[in-house]
This record gives C-alpha cells, structure tokens and sequence, in this order.
C-alpha cells in the first residue's frame, strides 16, 4: 500500500502544447507501480489553460476547487467542485480556469 | 463528454460484505461508456467502514473531505483530505471513518 499527500509530490509545470499556469502532482503513477491507470492533480492559475488538443486516450476528471471551464471542441460547459468529466478518446479538449480563480482537478489516465 | 454533477447521482447503500454506513456514487462508469477504469464517490458516515476484504484488482483513492483510516491487513494509518492511496491487487483492506467525522472519497477500478 502506498500513501501519498498531495502537498508533498512534486508539481511540474506544464509547458506542452501552449499550457498557461498548469501544474501537474503524478499523484500514483509508474514509480507507484499502479496496474492500469495513473491518478494526477492539476492546478490551473487564474486566467491559464490547458491546451484544445486531442489524443488517443481518455481522460476522467473530478473537480476538487476553483471553477472554470472544460471546452468539447469550441463549445464551452462550465465546471464546478463536485463535477466529474469524461473526456472520450479522440475528443477535441481543453481546460481552462475562470479568470479570478483557480480550477483545482484530479484527471485520470490510462498507463502508457 | 459527459459532465455529470455528484450530488445529481444516485447513491447507492453498500451492503455487501459487512459494510456499515457506505453510500456510492458512480460517477463514471459502463453506462457512461468508460473505456477502460470507473470513478467511484464514496462516503462512509462517522464510525462507518467498509468490509476488511481483498480481491484481485487495485484502488486508487482520493480523500476528499472529513477523516479516517485505511486499514493496510491489521496495519492502520490514518488518512485525511489530499491523501492519495494506492492498495494492490490482492491485499486486504478496509476504509473506516473516524467516530466524528466521516470519510468521504473518490475510488478509481479497473472496468470489469
């Protein structure tokens, strides 16, 4: 069993793609020894985003703090605390937090 | 994508296996059309757990409010919001909330 606080797993700061204000904390992933599937947590800054980008794999996300939005391709849904997103394969995406705070998530993955 | 709020999911009281005072919500899961992993909520009432159990696959979980324990076989230690748990397939278990507090958070599955 591995137990870790999410104050103390290192943040990197997210640059690809054309990211703004994203941190990322690989909560449990491979040096974990997780089977399948890789637990991150995201901190976006007032005002930053994630890149519109899409890939091959899902995304599954929970929203923990702050409030923002998640775009499906160019339509926009507003996101809050207690919200979980399915992000589907090969759908366009992007994550982005309000402009007065930050969007505070956990976004799962698939193991490479 | 499919955004769905968790207080709009149903909870369901677990039962199985000597569970006391355990709703789950799944947040995202076969219906939704997850690909590979299901996000679970769940929220154990003060002096709650879940079974001591183990099975062949793994968790992944995030404390999201209150406070509690993870049972490691007989082994506790206490977990609290922002602790992210890895428990191994074939390990027992258990998740139990403090007698004043409850437990309340998110558990990632493999999709059956």
């Amino acid at each position: 069993m591995i137990i870790r606080k999410t104050e103390e797993v290192e943040a990197i700061e997210a640059v690809e793609g054309g990211a703004v204000g994203v941190k990322m904390r690989v909560l449990l992933g491979e040096p974990e020894g997780v089977p399948n599937f890789v637990l991150r947590y995201f901190h976006v800054e007032p005002g930053g985003a994630s890149p519109r980008h899409s890939h091959t794999w899902e995304h599954e996300v929970y929203v923990l703090e702050g409030g923002g939005s998640v775009f499906e391709g160019d339509k926009e849904h507003k996101i809050s605390p207690g919200d979980a997103v399915l992000v589907p394969p090969n759908q366009e995406h992007q994550f982005k937090a309000s402009n007065t705070e930050p969007l505070v998530f956990l976004c799962i993955i698939p193991k490479k």
